[in-house]
């Protein structure tokens, strides 16, 4: 049950969303540029990074919801978002993404924790400074989403379909149509 | 050293908000409306609760930033800031505050970690479910930003009065202005 008395029952942060359309907007417009803006990294690759970092922040709504986005826009598995996940997909991933979770996780830790190592071996493995830039951005904002979502007990759905199908949903439309529902 | 090329000498994330303006836009409404948009928590209140989970994230950039800004607002002194950060001004702060304080620390750690215990508390003290809400994202929105600076090892001016002048900046103008800049 969640921690304040909320006007729907959506699950997760769409509930929050809804009952708090001020703040929604701005989130909901950061998470548009950074998952489906412009970019050099696919719309599956930043997917990817969102589910990592809220895997690894514990965050089963963001982590269940982003990961079936990420498998609809790569047209992969489950069980390769969930390999991803336990840093078991080195040889399926590219070295550059596989360097960019890596910042990724350090950043889900601490921003400090980056370091100038991390950032050699992306560069090194092609990643350019917006690459980099966006996988910190991206990770940084999982980890506001995760405790919105987590600090307020919002609910989180058993059925494994309610992800899938919210996933197909995101993959398809993103998240400008959010701020209309 | 920032982590990547920046075409400007800004100091924390004014750099970052000028060389990305798209994804500043939103990010600085956000800012807007949590710390400056109609609320029952001051906007002194507000830069404490961000105050204090930039200084439990160790990012200096943010917590002498917003430390000065709350200052400003509360006609209070550095003295009462860091004894804020340090769990050492209980007696100093209202039940209701001290309680808000305690779930922002929660958030900080882990949105999971924030306990029906600590509602209670808060509830029992007078907080309000907005003025929860408010503190989960305020206290969310504050991980975003720390790990931001800090991920892409941002300037950190060592000066003190570079802080105290842009938090009486932030105190009188708040955080609209910055997208002209």
């Amino acid at each position: 049950m969640p921690h304040i008395t909320l006007n729907n029952k959506l699950p997760g942060i769409a509930a929050l969303l809804k009952d708090f359309p001020e703040t929604a907007k701005p989130m909901l417009e950061l998470a548009q540029i950074l998952l489906r803006g412009d970019s050099t990294l696919s719309e599956g690759e930043r997917e990817l990074i969102a589910t990592y970092v809220s895997s690894r922040n514990g965050c089963d709504y963001c982590q269940y919801t982003h990961g079936a986005t990420a498998k609809h826009l790569l047209d992969a598995s489950y069980d390769f978002i969930a390999r991803v996940k336990d840093d078991d997909a080195d040889s399926e991933l590219s070295p550059k993404m596989k360097s960019l979770l890596t910042i990724a996780g350090e950043v889900q830790q601490s921003g400090k924790n980056v370091s100038g190592d991390d950032i050699n071996r992306a560069k090194e493995n092609g990643a350019t400074d917006r690459e980099i830039h966006d996988t910190v951005l991206i990770a940084a904002t999982f980890c506001m989403f995760n405790r919105y979502v987590d600090g307020l007990a919002t609910i989180k759905p058993d059925d494994e379909s309610i992800y899938d199908e919210r996933g197909a949903l995101l993959a398809e439309k993103g998240y400008g149509w959010q701020t209309d529902g």
